[in-house]
């Protein structure tokens, strides 16, 4: 259920798109929106010169500049992507550039607060439209990044009431021209589905994976050597960039610790289960999660490849 | 890091090997037995007739029956392959038809708890030697199996004091010849390092998923559509086969409760951390648990291509 990234737009979105935040998924966006030529020029900025070099390198965008009200003066529209605790300084530092008319938008992973801390800094001539792609690998950087990232992904919108329609539309047009999928909804309630889809799960990946590595009964190595029963799936999540993770607990600490709260009601009824030995309690709920992951593997979410599609050996010897 | 299965041995360890239970695990070691030539004649038991008929039409082995005293009666080893909660009465129905000097393994997840139901229904003319290959995936049946699913995976022998050294060698060449590490433990030590390594991983998934399906505010729908930002990778794991994980919890209860109490303090640290805002501590742990995923990766336990070799669309629209 691979799907294809289209052809070159006849007519861009955008006539300068401006990215701030050159990582995963700023250099994936910079590269899907050059290929389908959604922007006739993409401006790039990091604050890291070893990062800019790169962009450099790998032809990312037209410019890569690390002062950021540079950047932004001439865009149409601003993508925000670094991690979600460094917004607000750099929308106070960008504010004064603005265009008038200019699309202000996100990448971030929690949507509340960090409305909260851009949108006093932002001039009221511009259009602020968060929007958060729910893709990404454990990889970080811009080498890390591919055109192909966001292709089937949902992307989600969350304007604020009374937004301007025609700057939603030409977002969601950016999103739907790199492969996504849009949809839209509340800042509120975009971070409570986002908080048990993915900010609860890498909380859990993270917790156990810290656990086994501070056991003394059972030595690291060991940990590592008998990881292929569960535990290396765990790992890979538990791998994913520390500085953009601590921001999302940080940022959307209300709704992880609401999750966070249900999550362990129904760990202390499962422990329950085990310690009562109730194995018809076991097998139904083990049972029922199967359901789920048939719906996301059925609509396009996932690969039904075993492993995760990881190598395998077959008879032959062959891989 | 894919390593090739070997070519076939020139002599074979055994010279006739019953599977009993042809599921993913038996019948992958069913078809690796036989393209290594690691035993003259492969015979299968299974006790559904669907199994037994894809057994055939799959060529697993040179019998498949449901008569499982039949299946052992000319058996140099025979490997028990069931759920672990099957494995007691499989050894007393087994029991009088095994030869004097067989050698009675398993593949069990669970070794405490396992021995102790099988030893006592043995006759003392046969050797029990536990093993267990650490090896899977979320598939379940004789199809899901594979000759390659063992190569470079690491199996635990966890032998009683006092059990026959010879018997100890030949379990050992059989899991080498289908291409694994071996190891000796102790059985309780092989039930703690498993309780971390995957029994506490596969129940905090299950349990995650089940929260998610549970929820009031969030839909299911929106579970799965949004599941690509970490949680889609924990209903991989809790899509693995119901009847084998209600019976590692019920047979491991002991370690798993330890191990799940160690996971309990350390998510309420990390909970009072985010309720706190120490973001230093939060990026503290995030950083460290990178550390044991790049031993996972050196050691050859898991590939570093990024989600687990899903995959990629390019720029060009090719997968």
């Amino acid at each position: 259920m691979v799907e294809r990234l289209g052809p070159p737009l006849e007519e861009p979105i955008f006539g300068e798109l401006a990215i701030i935040g050159v990582g995963l998924i700023g250099s994936s966006l910079a590269r899907a929106v050059r290929k389908r030529h959604a922007a006739r020029r993409v401006v790039l900025a990091d604050h890291s010169p070893e990062t800019l070099a790169r962009a450099e390198v790998l032809k990312l965008g037209d410019v890569a500049t690390k002062d950021i009200a540079k950047a932004v003066e001439t865009a149409d529209c601003v993508v925000l992507s670094a991690p979600v605790g460094a917004n607000e300084k750099i929308a106070r530092v960008m504010a004064p550039a603005l265009k008038p008319g200019a699309i202000v938008t996100d990448v971030g992973s929690v949507k509340v607060a960090v409305i909260a801390a851009v949108a006093p800094q932002l001039p009221p001539h511009v259009h602020l439209i968060p929007a958060h792609p729910v893709a990404g690998t454990e990889q970080s950087g811009p080498d890390a990044g591919f055109a192909g990232l966001f292709v089937n992904r949902w992307c989600i919108l969350t304007p604020p009431a009374g937004a301007d329609d025609r700057a939603i539309q030409r977002v969601r047009a950016l999103w739907e021209a790199v492969g996504s999928n849009v949809e839209t909804m509340s800042a509120e309630h975009h971070d409570l589905v986002l908080a048990i889809t993915s900010h609860v799960p890498h909380l859990i990946a993270y917790n156990i994976v810290g656990t086994a590595a501070d056991l003394e009964e059972v030595t690291q190595s060991e940990v590592i050597k008998f990881s292929a029963g569960g535990f290396r799936d765990f790992t890979r999540i538990a791998a994913s960039d520390p500085i953009m993770w601590r921001d999302v607990f940080l940022y959307n600490k209300d709704a992880v610790l609401e999750m966070l709260g249900r999550f362990n009601e129904d760990l202390t009824a499962l422990q329950r289960m085990i310690r009562r030995e109730d194995g018809d309690g076991l097998f139904a709920l083990f049972t029922r999660t199967r359901a789920i992951r048939l719906g996301i593997v059925a609509q396009g979410q996932e690969t039904t490849a075993p492993d995760f599609g990881r190598p395998r050996v077959n008879g032959n010897g062959q891989s």
